[in-house]
């Protein structure tokens, strides 16, 4: 491409969901928004199901790899798929397998939000 | 204190509640711990309260402080006890009022387990 030297280097893009919590109160909508994302790994199975894709070689993982959080793998879907819908998982098919991949720019922006207003 | 220049300048003591979520997966007794954390900010109402009580001057509020969050006085009382329980908020009585403070050690805990897993 012609104009890619003139291209910065970016950081990752983190979404702009929220200021940090120190900085002024959350709006209803920004709370509501970001409430869910804290919702979904307020479960302590789902938080667990998270940690092991999250920690699974290659960053991804399907509900095959998946079988020592002591819940049966339709449980272990359903929460795979409660943790897509908050924006935390992304996921992909590849045949008889949806592969589920954390979602490293809504996790560091969350990230943020909590350790900028830890430092404040 | 006699001992005082050999002690090397320590960072803020953070919580060791966790590995960060891309290191291994989170024990039972870990997600547990943790889930409770997100829980208590896994509520609209509840996140909007306490990015009141993370904003305000001070780093502190106590009731009498918020008003703007649209529930009842009982209700704010109510979900700022949770978020104390969570281990989100630390209390402190001066006369007839609560006051509420955030918690930096356990906020920034929370935050380097996301942050981490984000980087990596």
């Amino acid at each position: 491409m012609s104009n890619a030297k003139v291209l910065p280097l970016l950081q990752p893009q983190v979404e702009p969901c929220c200021p940090p919590l120190t900085e002024r109160p959350l709006t209803a909508e920004e709370a509501e928004r970001t409430a869910m994302m804290f919702k979904a790994l307020g479960d302590p199975v789902r938080l667990r199901l998270f940690s092991a894709v999250a920690s699974h070689e290659g960053g991804e993982a399907c509900v095959c790899d998946i079988s020592d959080v002591g819940v049966s793998q339709p449980t272990v879907s359903h929460h795979l798929k409660k943790l897509k819908e908050a924006g935390l998982l992304s996921s992909e098919r590849r045949g008889t397998w949806v592969y589920y991949r954390v979602e490293p720019a809504v996790l560091a922006a969350m990230g943020q939000l909590l350790t900028k207003a830890a430092a404040a």
